[in-house]
């Protein structure tokens, strides 16, 4: 039987993805690990949402910040096992676009 | 070459899936034709803005609304193919869903 479409986990994935730039930074994401000003030139958003996308993606799980110790410290976003689950949906949300826009 | 994160193409769609309730819009109409109430009944959206994202995926091209000529008039709103073409993104979006949250 089919899910209603009140299904609260599919509502949740929906606003998760749908919301401003979401979809576009694990799309970005999916290339590899990225350091903030990488994302940050990839789309035209701001540092400050960049940000807080980002730790909204951590909070998630779907995203990993780490940090590296070194002279200036490095730190770079990585897409965890959760956030590479999102590619086959992404991938089709990228083809749909190809073909029908 | 991976599309920039920044292709307007993939960027619409997002918005556009991502949009509150356009996605389980969506989802509830691959169930096939539904009449408003229907999908109005099926999650927690006011008719107003049920009313304004229908408008929306009819100016997309991603829904048809079918006016029959009965007593009471009837009104259907039906996937477009190029709304059914979201079919496999949304399958996805669920299958994540139901595995991560």
């Amino acid at each position: 039987m089919k899910e209603s479409a009140l299904c609260p986990r599919l509502a949740k994935s929906m606003d998760l993805i749908g919301k401003r730039w979401m979809g576009l930074i694990l799309y970005q994401l999916l290339d590899g690990p990225q350091r903030f000003n990488e994302i940050e030139s990839s789309m035209p958003i701001s540092g400050r949402l960049l940000s807080e996308r980002l730790k909204e993606l951590e909070k998630e799980g779907l995203v990993e910040r780490h940090v590296y110790t070194e002279v200036p410290v490095r730190v770079e976003y990585t897409l965890t096992e959760k956030g590479q689950g999102l590619k086959a949906a992404i991938d089709e949300i990228e083809n749909w676009s190809k073909k029908w826009l």
